[in-house]
């Protein structure tokens, strides 16, 4: 979640949500490196009696830049959920300059998937959702194939298909985007979804979207890394997650991994190898997502673990 | 070492070199796949009393082309060490249209190391070197700084200072090539040689220079990878040591290897964990060369292992 | 599938189903070395007008021994695919003392799924099995509990509940042996099965039962190896899938990967982490195994690649 | 260092040296988790004028335990760096029954190598010892032979040769315990030293012992990881720093790595690459130490990075 801009959005939606779980507050700091700031806003925290459970922060010395990610339990704390940002935002953020989001642990973060024709990262992603190991709600899946519709209702998830091609791109995506609005997602996975989205798409999920780009960037951007690192000989070839901006496979990365190859590896057995890797880095991207442990900065990001 | 074109001036010298080891034959083979190469090569080794050692061969189906590198024992084998080279030409490879080159395991290589300032690698070979680790000799250091002349004197090694301004560039280029000529250099190390080597230099030594870039290439190639790798916010970085061409840092990747990097990683940081995987990663790289386990096609590498 | 031992069963069913595609035969190979057996083998196919499309050969110099395959296309071969077994055995294999086993690329496994209550190995599998991604049929489930039988429904694949307890696990394996051989299943895999085999089942599946353990074994062995980690402090957790022997995970080492960890990760970041590689290992064990591609020799492994 | 126990020798010898360089000073503490601990040391910190450049913390919640790492510039800092501990001790550590130790950054370590036969691991630290990587002192090298004298000499090290054989290994190792403490030895590096410390050695110089040891412990403690390794047929296999205490390659481990090997992998090859991340891990264990980045609880590290 890119830190500060979408904060009302998530704030509202939040809070006209049951409580199922211990609830927790997560804020995402960003904002000119200065004295005391850990302290304010640990402050803020404890001085209303909030028992802090996650503390994160890092300094980038480069660009003398402060990152923060404070995380604490909201049963007995002194301001109620729905103002804690505006508390926040008066008592700490606007005296350092604060880009800032707030997030809530029992949000269920609403996913919309996007896919093509390739199976591992869908099949991936309907694996982990179906066995829990992510708190999120799926209530769409927006596909240019029609492909996937079987294994999208069997998992009882509405299967858009948006056929494009030059002509319709722009008014199928138009289409895609007020689908995405009405149904109230909070991020897009482009789970190997092989056509590249246009500037209206990235300006209306900023940082809300993300892609999995099958090399380890910026070695290989755009079409056919795999043959391409075939042909180079490189000895590794990766994965790489990242946020998707208006500029193809430039946006700030997530995760990556990479595997080692020889020459006993043809395209097939790269293609093999890269499946493995490229759903497992798309997984780690999103579960750093998930936990809000993801903070951007001049198109690179700060990813607590 | 590249497939082929070297032969008679490895075999001339190999001859005149005291046998001080149990001695072997190694031939490394590259031509267009066909039936019964494999068959065919030992069936040389074999009706000549030779004891295969080492064997391995690859295709790529892609290219339907063929690698192979054999290593049999020369005790009672019936052909003269000075002989095989012209009946296995004779015998095999014209018929086959085979690239090919033949060593032998006795050989002591004479190794150039370059260097400029930086101190890892050029320490790191040195220490290998001084305990034995490599069967080889280094006759000479060149570089365009005197840093490292007390090192080079410590270990005895004649250390040949050639400043390169823009100017001056191709004659000392030129006299450092007949430098390496006079002294029978076999291959010629650039341990963090921060000058680019032009064609001449390229033309003298194909692919008998082995360098180390700070990135895993393709990825930031040129100059400056560690502050472009931290700019992009990458998660991991790597080191790559390949052949020298003309095209700079385009040459065959020998080996490579990469490390994790996380936002807590500043640019100082990134250096040191750079330095740990450039020095084992050139290491690497010359532990195949000087095996003769690397074959060259269409600027890729097969390293056998 | 270990060498030799069970050549009959392989071939005879074999022979009893339909070529879809180009088919292929693969001898694996493992023997004392000896002078010429490459050569030899060679032979055989290239004398019947075979064409070799894969050659990989070992020797462990430690033990003087030799290891082979060998993958040729079966059209336009001169020896009958019902022959060949018999052919090379008196032709070659006698000769040399080998251990071997014929299969043919043609030829579909049947492949029995054992699970319990984890989720992650056993999406991970049916996904590549509805994806195509393996030629293989999965004619049953087994469980020792019932919380997969939807998940199998939905694939078509009968599930099997066979509850165990201290009392009756002879018996209920005995009926699972039973279910196995009446099913013609060629092997077993263990996705996360949380039930100790005993030496019956291991007999009756000779190297023909693979396991996920969820560490970097030979470390923590048994139970609750992440626990264990945890406590011992380690800097990488691994997985390892291995063929079931007697010895509780003391099997032959068919494929490993590790992950790194911190004081960072808890036991359940460990878990996450964990899962991730456990699917893929296993996955990439089942895909040597599936390729004829591992040998065993001395409770270790020879996998080619 | 483990926390807190050697405080005041360091101090004292700290404030004997010549500032050199910016100074700054570094807290580690570890402690049961209260809140507003990070707080409290904060505003220790703040209020007396201090610039805080580095902040870690980490909770081990399985153990509800606090660690925390502290480091700011000392210019303008209100507290005289004589003071600095007796003033935290009595403000903060004592009311949180705090373990904790306090460094100077511009301490110069005084650091003993041990070393037997093997080169690489000495090679590597003398290295960077030279080309100043490391801001250390080396007064002396200890060894049971005397193979590294002359190395010692080159780099102006004092070379201590302590025969050691199972008569006079206590004597010996009395001697050597009373020559580290004359030297003011802040801790001892075993650079592959092939002697098994007893516990007056290891009870001298608590946690300030760091050994390097073949193999990814757990696995393969004890003599002849490599061959035991091959024995196992692993496929990876790795090097473990650790803080040297009683038991035999049972304490606390700071840095790991691990290589995958395969088949091919003969032992020799398995010491190659050995030998390669043995001498990078032990780096970077001695690293984190250097930098007080290291905190040690129950047999477990915090590596702070």
């Amino acid at each position: 979640m890119s830190v500060g801009h979408h904060f009302w959005y998530i704030y509202n939606r939040q809070s006209s949500i049951m409580k199922k779980k211990k609830n927790t507050a997560i804020i995402l700091i960003s904002c000119p490196d200065q004295k005391g700031i850990v302290h304010k806003v640990c402050d803020f925290v404890l001085n209303n009696n909030g028992n802090i459970i996650g503390l994160a922060q890092h300094v980038d010395r480069e660009d003398q830049h402060f990152f923060m990610r404070i995380e604490w339990e909201l049963e007995g704390f002194s301001i109620p959920d729905e103002k804690i940002g505006e508390f926040f935002d008066t008592l700490i953020a606007k005296k350092y300059g604060m880009n800032w989001a707030l997030h809530f642990s029992n949000t269920k973060p609403r996913v919309a998937l996007f896919v093509s024709k390739y199976a591992h990262c869908i099949h991936d992603i309907l694996s982990r959702y179906e066995s829990s190991e992510w708190d999120i709600e799926i209530p769409l899946i927006i596909s240019n194939h029609e492909k996937f519709r079987p294994l999208a209702e069997r998992h009882d998830i509405p299967y858009h298909y948006f056929p494009i091609n030059r002509e319709n791109k722009k008014e199928q995506e138009q289409k895609e985007i007020e689908l995405l609005k009405s149904e109230e997602v909070d991020f897009v996975i482009l789970a190997r979804y092989m056509q590249i989205l246009s500037g209206q798409m990235t300006e209306a999920f900023p940082m809300q979207i993300i892609n999995i780009h099958h090399s380890s960037l910026p070695a290989f951007a755009g079409a056919n890394p795999y043959k391409a690192a075939y042909l180079r000989g490189v000895k590794f070839m990766g994965a790489t997650a990242h946020y998707v901006t208006e500029d193809l496979d430039e946006g700030p990365i997530i995760a990556q991994d990479v595997v080692s190859i020889s020459h006993r590896d043809n395209i097939n057995e790269m293609k093999r190898k890269g499946r493995n890797i490229e759903k497992i880095v798309l997984a780690d991207a999103i579960w750093s997502h998930l936990n809000h442990k993801v903070l951007i900065y001049k198109n690179r990001t700060v990813v607590f673990d």
